[in-house]
């Protein structure tokens, strides 16, 4: 999965069919220190995430195995929002050294 | 999904007996602000998409969950047409100290 | 999908038992304008493409969504012969700009 | 699958209610030398893996491919701890030319 | 698929019970040039593929369609041992001018 942060919402009136009702979130991916990277992604919502919030998100086939996503056109859903990260200060240091 | 607007066609007489009738469309990825990326994808259109328009594309096996690409040898569809961006101010601002 | 160009073949002799009789085609992959990216795959051809010709390349389990591709494993096929692109001028100036 | 090692943990209440009892670890990528690649994904942990331990990843719908993992929407799974990588001396030396 | 070289193994002891007896090997992967690319993956061998050997690896589910892999967490697997490329010379010299 990736981390990442929702900055906004799509709006789309002309969809596939089986995506009336779809969330469609922007997703900034972070970095394990929550500054963002220079990449995002549109994602559905499956967990009730709103702007501002930290997330998950499963991408590809896998973004299909949730109860809303089943059997329809998405390739990432947001299936858990993010309380915490702990990262091991020891492993972190030498991690931060190639960032 | 991937945000992307189409600037164009693929024409194509030779292929897949199972993609007889299928447009193909060619979609420049965009940023946030809708700036063009530096990449395109050649996505099936389902929605009805046509030059000049933001959609969002699905790839990868969620590509063949519409109606039209099912059990089809394609990797990118477009499954919706973007109305706007919401973007939060707040956040908006912090992802553009990255880009 | 990804455009690109058949640049050559890969002979192999030892390979999966599912994969005797799959021709292997070296795809460039290309801009709008045809140039080269930096970057080529390994497809199956199921169109009778030939060496020089423009293509589409379909990836991941869409790959094995043709006749003869399937159940096998392969994660690239080429399942279209490009005519020729329709680019919007409009929208190719601006695109430019950014490549 | 890619090369990582533990570096820690994502805690997550608000979640997919199928994730529930999911351990999922961050996975810093590296580098044939174990040195950190500047990348990490967010893995679900199917093999007891700790903080510090080298692993690998298996990711897409290749990561619903384990038992707790089914029918789940998680696209990446630690599939095994590594004990050590043997490299070729003579490949090594010609790779490590482009590294 | 990707075009890479075997140059080592990885050792697992503790992993996913289905990948008992699972041969996971380094594969660089290469240029059209046989240089290393400044990547790699581990990939499960289903061909008896050595050290030094050029072969082609398929990713994703695609990596679980050989008798060996099938239902097991892996997402990329040697499926092919290169005898040879076959560039066109003139479309070779193109290519080159954009590596």
């Amino acid at each position: 999965m990736i981390l990442g942060k929702v900055i906004g919402t799509v709006w789309s009136t002309r969809k596939d069919e089986n995506l009336v009702g779809a969330k469609f979130l922007i997703v900034q991916q972070l970095k394990l220190d929550y500054s963002p990277k220079d990449n995002f992604v549109v994602a559905v919502d499956s967990v009730g995430a709103g702007v501002s919030e930290v997330v998950l998100v499963a991408q590809g086939s896998s973004a299909r195995q949730t109860t809303f996503t089943k059997n329809k056109p998405v390739d990432a859903v947001i299936m858990a929002i993010v309380d915490k990260l702990d990262i091991s200060v020891k492993e972190k240091l030498s991690a931060m050294v190639s960032e």
